[in-house]
């Protein structure tokens, strides 16, 4: 197998390029029209036995995994996303129908949330399979949400439901049956989806003053929007949106369905912090637009006060990051 | 060693971002002005002991040639290159210092040819260390130079010379003593330079046609410039520009130069179709603007009369992709 013969099928698979790319695959770069508005760019990479396990799910699921771990990226900025180039380092075992696969999945995700692929480098390794995307997106100016605005009095709040990713997560390594709840928490962790539209909501209503994507867990993302905004956040265990299959994986594996919420990984849940007086308002819209739901579960604070999780008895105790950062610690 | 502490580090020898960058490292992605112009993007990835070995050159060394890569991409366009985002997957036996060494030498790269690092992901594999960067750049509407241009009765023109990279890689492998020649060969395969002044230099004094960078060598390169523009190329072994210091190692391992010629990559050199009548200005002005030679090879053809190398008694050989495509090769 050669390259050309692969990255022939991959320009077949991918087609002529939508509008917006004036020239796709087969140069040395992408040539793209440029966007009215701010251009956002995010990367990430993806390593199989570290971010993925080929025996925990096909590879046309790991491409849409892949993609939409950078979809959310640009959902959580506020951003549309547009164009995607795509690094494949392929170890023994990984034939060219695998790789295509790949990309049937990571060309899944990106259609249904507007982006295409224009550019992409396939090179061979020692190791498994590893991915490496870039995305482009767009967003108006005065849309931008970074993680640095949260303020004292504004509240947190989050969409979706928590811990059914890492429940999933634990239902595969225990190898439960994967069937009603813990089939559903198993397909939370495989098949994700970006909050783009319920991110544009948010901004379309309110004024959303930070906003982070929740990728590393609850627990560490909070941290992370805390520590740029320079506040301290306050979450309430109690509120805690945690889901059915979270629930019920938690009861089956004997794990702590709070822990599992606060330290789940991966659910490209988006974290806002907002003015506490929009909270109402934020949760009708999102509901109304995009029938997601959207849970207060705590409030920024001074610095001074720390981060910290108010337990159901009012202590609290130190809001940490946990578990689930995969960059250089092999906790997976 | 945890992510924040590297990743704290990095954004600290990174810097505030430049102009143009709104938002560097420390988001969910980087946000990014608009510039005027079309945008080129474009991305590669670079796997220890397929596309670089730690015993050749230090990781500082290692990072630059990874970023000229794809700068040299944003060049064979026509573009500058703006902002550049980077995933680096680190296995075992690479520590946080390693990772800062190849930081800055990238860092070295994109500054020098006006470019930053807005953005990146560090991650852990079970393998040696995988770069993957993608990299913005900007080119005016009216000086996109693609692999589709050429035409008939073109000539081709190659910026510097020959030969130098593989026969830099020849030596190491061979082990050769790293001094005079050899030494300027080891250079060139190490520490390569992007195109990116020729290739403008080049836009300004004339049209050409078509451009490639030469990243897999002469023969694979020009069979993909003479594919995409659906044309023959004939290359004229007597005028290739071979560099002394492919010819000091040819000498020394007994290889043919010529072949070396041919089938070096990674020389990042500009390979261009451009109307015959434009040569003579186009090398003079190259030389007088950047001091760089540039050297008409051999012509654009009839795609009928298909590609070929035209030895020094007249006979034609096919002109093939050979040698240096890394891509699922292995072949290094």
């Amino acid at each position: 197998m050669g390259e050309l013969t692969l990255i022939e099928r991959l320009r077949e698979l991918i087609g002529p390029p939508g509008p917006g790319t004036i020239m796709g695959l087969g140069d040395d770069a992408a040539i793209l029209e440029p966007k009215a508005g701010l251009t956002v760019l995010t990367c990430d990479a993806f390593v199989e036995g570290v971010h993925f396990r080929r025996d925990y799910d096909a590879l046309d699921g790991i491409g849409w995994k892949c993609m939409v771990a950078n979809l959310s990226d640009v959902a959580a900025m506020g951003g549309f996303p547009s164009q995607a180039v795509v690094s494949v380092c392929v170890g023994s075992g990984v034939s060219e129908g695998d790789v295509l696969e790949l990309y049937r999945g990571m060309l899944r995700a990106a259609r249904k949330y507007g982006a295409e692929i224009v550019g992409g480098d396939v090179v061979s390794s020692d190791d498994g399979l590893i991915v490496s995307i870039a995305l482009l997106g767009v967003v108006d100016a005065d849309r931008v949400v970074t993680r640095r605005g949260a303020v004292p009095g504004d509240a947190l709040v989050v969409t979706g439901e928590l811990g059914g990713s890492e429940a999933g997560l634990a239902a595969l390594m225990a190898k439960l049956p994967v069937e009603g709840e813990v089939g559903a928490a198993v397909r939370r962790h495989l098949a994700p989806v970006p909050r783009i539209a319920e991110a544009q909501a948010l901004i379309d209503v309110g004024t959303p003053h930070a906003m982070i994507d929740l990728s590393d867990g609850l627990s560490t993302d909070a941290t992370h929007l805390a520590e740029e905004s320079r506040v301290g956040i306050s979450v309430r265990e109690d509120l805690l949106p945690i889901s059915a299959h979270a629930a019920a994986v938690s009861d089956a594996l004997g794990l702590d369905p709070v822990e599992l919420a606060l330290r789940s990984g991966e659910e490209f849940e988006i974290l806002v912090a907002l003015p506490a007086s929009e909270v109402e308002r934020s949760i009708e819209h999102l509901a109304a637009i995009t029938g997601t739901r959207l849970t207060m579960i705590g409030q920024v604070v001074e610095k001074g006060r720390g981060s910290v999780v108010v337990g159901s008895d009012g202590s609290g105790r130190p809001l940490r990051r946990t578990g689930y950062e995969h960059a250089l610690g092999r906790e997976r």
